[in-house]
């Protein structure tokens, strides 16, 4: 990218607050470059005048570059090789009159040397409250940890709660984690996460659609989730409030058609409900990292069968285990009395308590049959 | 019902492990007294005979109707008023050759009161693990008396567990409250819930397809489940392990065409595993009673919505709310530095702080605006 084109950019990733459909679609039209002069100069639409009229003479491009290139980060525009194609085209499919952020963004503003494409490859979002209890927080961190072992990128939102234990697990297990931000890359949000923040660009990827210096808001927030759901096969949401951000990233992932899974948790603890009413809602239950590896991975990966207890009894047929039931738990009975308690002929017992005796379960001793091991 | 004709039945009860299907052919051709004679008398089939031949020849029917005068019960057979007609009808339409004992009982021995037909109309089955953790013995309990308070009957197999408590929170409720067992009504099992089977006796109603005397076994359980089932309007698992009698139970709710339901748990509970696995397979999730009252109840009869926190902040309008976040937590504003803030023209500011000031959500000094109550 020349630096003309990156200083266009930058301008225009903060001329409107994003998502701004008619900004985007002035830029498809003209390009970044005559774009950005075209708005400088007020030599636009009604509509597009009026959403860039508050900072169209705000120039501080010159210092978001310098920060960007002091920070190490770079841009990521639509053009670039880095750009999420697929995952940002399935916004086309959303009813922007229901959901007015449904559109892609412009600008990412990133640090951190993964690749987006990659996220976008084999990714899952693992969100959820930030008032996590412990059962919260072990099972984010069991399932960051199972995906991160099996190569699938885990994207949060950097939040305190689920998103922070979902981050940092994933960094333990040395996995890849994305963080996208509500607000620019130089303003760590939370103040508390600004350590684990670095050690996300330092190993996996920070991204935001906000310029420097923006901070977070209410309704960026909500802009943001779109893109967490966005970026990523799969959006797991481990606790929730009835009334929770993380329902928001949900219902962004199920307006994009991808698949939403929460984890269920006691029906006494509210950091469940949200949960609760996602999965009777149609979410997809998952339990464990191979539960969500079936959903973001690749075609045909399914979870192994959970595995079930077994008994010495599970390979009798049904006539041999109705025998083997009509023997008393203490002391020994006649071929004819386990006839009578099984309600089978006496000529039907014999063939099964042979075979029970063969497989050690039934011991005989003077014409009368006993249980083993009793 | 005369003596001659409940001696028929009473020994037709006992000569044939039920279900057996060919006996209850032959007392639909041919009536209960007629059936028994031809029986007894080896006047049967070849198929007939050989399912009866170890029994035949036994009469305890003496005995047995004694007892059951003795203890205050009576029998329930398909030509009474109180024969559950729809719930055994829906055994008809259950594939038998996938579920051998898919087929009404012929009889139930029976202590209580309470009408069948009754629970029939209006009743929820509550099953789960022996094994149940403190957890699942208080959702069963709070099901089990939201369920009673809502005049719903309560039934399930008087087990130690999630049973026992069902039972036990049903009757604290003065609610009514069955028990379907798998040995006879005169064999308390668990021997542990003596007490507890004689009060569900006294309150409400203890049914067995058994005759007196006989003591349960593990295929015993299996069809005892099936009338469990059959009994209610919907099956609620509320723990269980991944192999469990309550997921057979849920399995005959399903095949009998009834709505199954699973209380999530924690999902590092193994006593939730039976649930989680139930709810991937589609049961439908419940968290309290109203849930379950809305698919076991009369018509239209639905749950509340759950309460949702409310914030003052609820019913802003967008442009409303994203001034609202557009100033800072401390410190004051003026509109243009809003303007700017929220990517809003100063023009479009002006209309929505007045609408906060007016709620009380924000404050105007010199000017310049602030958070109220900061």
């Amino acid at each position: 990218m020349t630096d003309d084109v990156a200083r266009s950019w930058a301008y225009l990733s903060r001329v409107a607050e994003p998502p701004c459909p008619e900004l985007a679609a002035l830029v498809a039209r003209v390009g970044a470059v005559e774009a950005a002069d075209r708005v400088r100069r007020g030599e636009v639409g009604d509509e597009l005048a009026r959403l860039t009229e508050a900072r169209r003479e705000i120039d501080c491009v010159a210092a978001d570059l310098d920060l960007l290139a002091r920070l190490g980060g770079r841009l990521i525009v639509a053009d670039d090789a880095d750009w999420p194609l697929i995952a940002f085209r399935s916004f086309r499919g959303v009813d922007s009159r229901a959901r007015p952020q449904a559109h892609p963004p412009m600008v990412l503003w990133a640090l951190g040397q993964l690749q987006l494409t990659d996220v976008e490859d084999r990714g899952c979002s693992i969100v959820g409250t930030r008032a996590a209890t412990a059962y919260g927080e072990h099972v984010a961190a069991d399932l960051a940890a199972g995906l991160a072992e099996r190569d699938v990128a885990v994207v949060s939102g950097g939040a305190y709660g689920i998103d922070g234990v979902a981050h940092r697990a994933t960094l333990a297990s040395e996995g890849l984690t994305v963080a996208v931000l509500a607000s620019g890359i130089d303003v760590p949000y939370p103040a508390g996460h600004a350590a684990l923040l670095r050690r996300i660009a330092d190993q996996g990827l920070i991204v935001s659609e906000y310029p420097p210096g923006v901070r977070p808001a209410r309704y960026r927030f909500l802009t943001r989730n779109r893109l967490v759901a966005a970026l990523t096969g799969a959006t797991v949401v481990v606790e929730a409030g009835l009334r929770s951000g993380a329902a928001n990233t949900a219902a962004w992932a199920h307006a994009l058609g991808r698949p939403v899974c929460a984890v269920p948790g006691p029906v006494t603890s509210s950091a469940s409900a949200g949960c609760h009413a996602l999965l009777r809602g149609g979410a997809e239950l998952v339990t464990r990292a191979a539960d969500v590896v079936e959903l973001v991975g690749r075609a045909g990966e399914l979870a192994p069968e959970l595995p079930r207890p077994t008994s010495p009894l599970d390979h009798l047929e049904d006539v041999e285990r109705r025998v083997y039931d009509a023997l008393p738990a203490r002391g020994a009975r006649t071929a004819d009395q386990v006839a009578v308690a099984a309600g089978l002929p006496a000529t039907q017992v014999l063939g099964p308590l042979a075979t029970l005796e063969l497989v050690g379960l039934v011991t005989r001793r003077d014409g009368r049959w006993k249980l083993a091991f009793r």
